[in-house]
């Protein structure tokens, strides 16, 4: 199975023709010619498909329940709704973040949440790339620590490999989770060779409170445990010291920065992003869930990022547009072991299309700066995941929107009620 | 001549009928019928057209093309493409701006700039609501003055109250300005009772310059001119203290908040809005240019403002979605002394609608929420701008979109050469 997109303008403004056999980029040229499937891409910009390192997918649900409060009332709010979420509606939730993340230009999240095996359900039928994590909370609990392994290890059973849905080991944070359980999830990831997917220090408070109880800053403390590795994607990593970031930059560790839903919530400060650059710390970019954010835009999460950064230091050249598209693509999938996140020969056909003739792209003095500071979701056009295409000029193929649409809608009520 | 906005989902959550008699709201009511044009509003949300307070359209043309540098050299690569700005260029580069601003929501710009003839023609042109002003530097310079004065009176002269043209007068800057030519401008705007218009603390270096020359704050010098009024727009209003804005708001001066462009040209600091909402001073909101912002979509510009606010204070409760609303709304009608901003019969019936059922846009918990925190431009499917169908289902009536965008296009190598 082959298909080749035609005449596509890439960000060096040169034109190609992209061929894809499999789910692979076979070949990226000035003129391939191949009877196959083709996709008249004249008019338009091609780009690696962008990958969100951190989200909860079946939040979507929750768009809009907890606005403008203090973080305990969100909580509160937040979690009243979540003990009354069934696995329908997380199914349901999934399928209307996995509609606004490919037609946000997203063609691959990392998630974390429960019911998961309805999340890899709908990731499946959406037809986007996923790394499914189980969210594991014990509290210190043994028995509640037991099942939460073995839930975890079932998603990855169940799950890992299977079409493009892979598996990662996801303990919640250091202050919901043992050391017991931080050690276990490790060795789960490791005899998986998945990604140990988890929150870290994106409060103040959770840091003060983890220096109380194990005498270290959260980076020493996860380093005094052995669970740091090129396998770690750490979402938020907000209130770090420049020597944790050097800790965790040794140890080849990911951040996932969620500058969005970080200001949102106010949690105070800024990632130290200029200091992870500095130490080859990798760095991908994550949205948060819907109740934080609420929007799963990584073109907005870019742009947002690049400003809060370069404010932050008085400096409008950190974080530029290519260190933001970076994180947003090559970033990401070094984030979680996938071979994508740029246009080449060999790697996964994760590619989406933007309108290269919208206003707001136009002119085209530099199209990497239009496209992290002036592209919005609307622009997007096509969306090729692993060789298929899943949305052609704006049209879903692979589910029916409106019926996604009209299902989330229907469970408002429900949820709140 | 009427229009008649059918079924239209209200922030409220309920549905109306919106008649329009002439250019102005005439009833908002659950079932008007009428004899005359329809459109069909079912499954779209109708609010206010968003009002942008500040910006150059002209320089829509330079969007990428001075990015990730210092002030320094981002003033120094603008004025040299600024210096061969040709008249037609900027007639161009507004028509861009224009499309823009209406595909992403706005329905009236304030504007500030020079070839001002030629942005009156193009956003007259356009179908939008404008008031211009021409951007007046004298550099203490008599003789210049005298012209600069001319040119800003003949552009009120020419086009004040033509269509839904408006004009302001527009002195550019304390330190690009001396006081003779501010007490002059101010004279101009009383005499013509438009906005006065000019950029005020945008960055630190502006406020010493001026403390170290009048031995005063900004706000304390143009009070000493006495220019301040409720025709005063000041667009940043950045590095301002308490006191100044106790000062402004007892002058009922309007604040411009321009946080994309702060942000993105690392300025430092964030506007004191708290403390603008505690004295109760007109808070209104703008993009700025396309050189340092790179988008004019007011959508993400209130959303920025908002997580720009909550993180600076570390309290999420602060710019709420209706304030931000509301200065993107009421504020900036406010500001330029126009009567709309609100859905209510007697005012300009500026209306914009949205896909009510766009996946970003769902579920509806609270329209006003998913607006400020959830949508973006491509969501925003009609434009009304008084009374008169500018926009529908994101097709332009009023101009040829696609030409130009290639004219845009094809300026591009002229303004870089």
């Amino acid at each position: 199975m082959a298909l080749l997109i035609k005449g596509a303008t890439l960000l060096s403004g040169k034109t190609a023709d992209i061929l894809i056999e499999g789910n692979k980029i076979a070949k990226v040229s000035s003129a391939i010619s191949a009877s196959c499937e083709k996709i008249n891409a004249k008019g338009k910009i091609a780009i690696p498909g962008l990958v969100n390192t951190h989200t909860h997918a079946p939040m979507s649900l929750f768009k809009g329940i907890a606005e403008d409060m203090k973080l305990e009332a969100w909580l509160s709010k937040v979690r009243k709704a979540e003990e009354k979420l069934t696995a329908k509606q997380v199914y349901i939730g999934t399928m209307l973040a996995c509609l606004e993340m490919i037609k946000s230009g997203t063609t691959c999240f990392s998630d974390m949440y429960f019911h998961m095996h309805e999340v890899a359900k709908a990731a499946s039928k959406s037809g986007i790339r996923a790394t499914l994590g189980y969210g594991m909370v014990d509290l210190g609990d043994e028995k509640k620590r037991k099942k939460e392994l073995s839930i975890a290890e079932k998603l990855v059973k169940d799950w890992h490999g299977k079409g493009k849905m892979r598996c990662s080991i996801a303990p919640h944070s250091i202050y919901l989770c043992s050391k017991e359980l931080l050690i276990a999830a490790n060795k789960l990831s490791s005899k998986y060779s998945v990604p140990y997917h988890m929150h870290l220090s994106e409060t103040r408070k959770e840091v003060f409170v983890c220096l109380e109880k194990t005498k270290k800053r959260p980076a020493y403390y996860l380093n005094s445990l052995g669970v740091l590795s090129k396998r770690t994607v750490l979402a938020h990593c907000v209130w770090l010291t420049k020597e944790e970031v050097r800790l965790l930059a040794s140890k080849q560790v990911s951040a996932s920065l969620n500058p969005v839903s970080n200001m949102k919530l106010a949690g105070g400060s800024t990632a130290p992003m200029p200091e992870m650059q500095e130490f080859g710390m990798n760095i991908s970019l994550g949205t948060d869930g819907s109740a934080s954010n609420n929007s799963l835009s990584m073109l907005e999460t870019m742009k947002t990022l690049g400003l809060l950064q370069k404010n932050c230091r008085w400096d409008p050249r950190v974080a530029n547009a290519q260190s933001l598209f970076s994180a947003a693509t090559l970033g990401g999938a070094r984030a979680l072991g996938i071979n994508a996140g740029s246009l080449k020969p060999g790697l996964l056909a994760d590619i989406i299309l933007l309108d290269k003739k919208a206003a707001n792209l136009v002119p085209s003095h530099s199209l990497l700066a239009n496209l992290i500071y002036s592209a919005h979701a609307g622009n997007i056009t096509d969306s090729i995941i692993g060789g298929k295409l899943v949305m052609k000029d704006r049209k879903i193929l692979t589910f029916n929107e409106e019926k996604v649409v009209e299902q989330a809608e229907k469970e408002k009520n429900k949820l709140t009620a």
